[in-house]
């Protein structure tokens, strides 16, 4: 497989990991990523790892390094999908995931995304009132 | 990769393709989305293919199975993400994917899942109100 396919949803985006990364594959991933997020205008990234067994050190790294980059570019990511395996070995490791939101399945992350974005616009329409 | 992840979106299935299916994984692919799909009640299987680089003849086979499945269990599927060059090769192979529905994608994927069981619902009511 080349490349990791990134879906667009609405305002979001997509991404079910499937494979073990490699190097390579995150930079591309970021790659792809960032520029789709410039591309389509996204507010969110949801990311998929039902499938995954194990997240490990360097899988949690790019994960982080994801969200910092979609934190700046105006998006929120959202985690979903976690294997309860996964979610024990995570504290165990003491892998946080400081940047990362996380949501049970899909649908609630969309949920997520769509109230962090809502949330926004009406901090904004309070700034508009208070002007 | 164990099994290749069904995600749930309001009431249609998501499942993304991104390694070259072999036999064994093509069998759980469809024992995983009929299973989902009576405990869900989903009406529609989405199969983004966008990764898929060849779609050969067991390729199209597997996914004219999975579409056959599917409208047994009363849902429609349909591939979207589909690459121009595998557009070409399947028209030159003479593989017409005859039961499955394509659509450029996920978001026109949805749209059509969705036409489709309204359409049925419809029908339904012209049904109802002719008794």
């Amino acid at each position: 497989m080349d490349r990791i396919p990134i879906l667009k949803f609405g305002r979001s985006l997509l991404v079910t990991i499937q494979v073990d990364m490699h190097d390579q594959l995150a930079m591309m991933l970021q790659d792809d990523l960032t520029s789709r997020l410039v591309k389509e205008r996204a507010r969110g990234v949801l990311i998929d790892i039902s499938a995954l067994e194990i997240v490990d050190s360097f899988m949690g790294r790019v994960l982080n390094n994801i969200a910092a980059m979609a934190k700046i570019l105006d998006a929120v990511t959202v985690v979903v999908g976690m294997r309860p395996a996964v979610a024990i070995t995570l504290v165990e490791l003491g892998l946080d995931l400081p940047g990362v939101k996380t949501a049970l399945n899909v649908e609630r992350g969309m949920d997520l995304i769509r109230a962090s974005i809502e949330e926004e616009h009406s901090a904004a329409d309070v700034d508009t009132d208070s002007d």
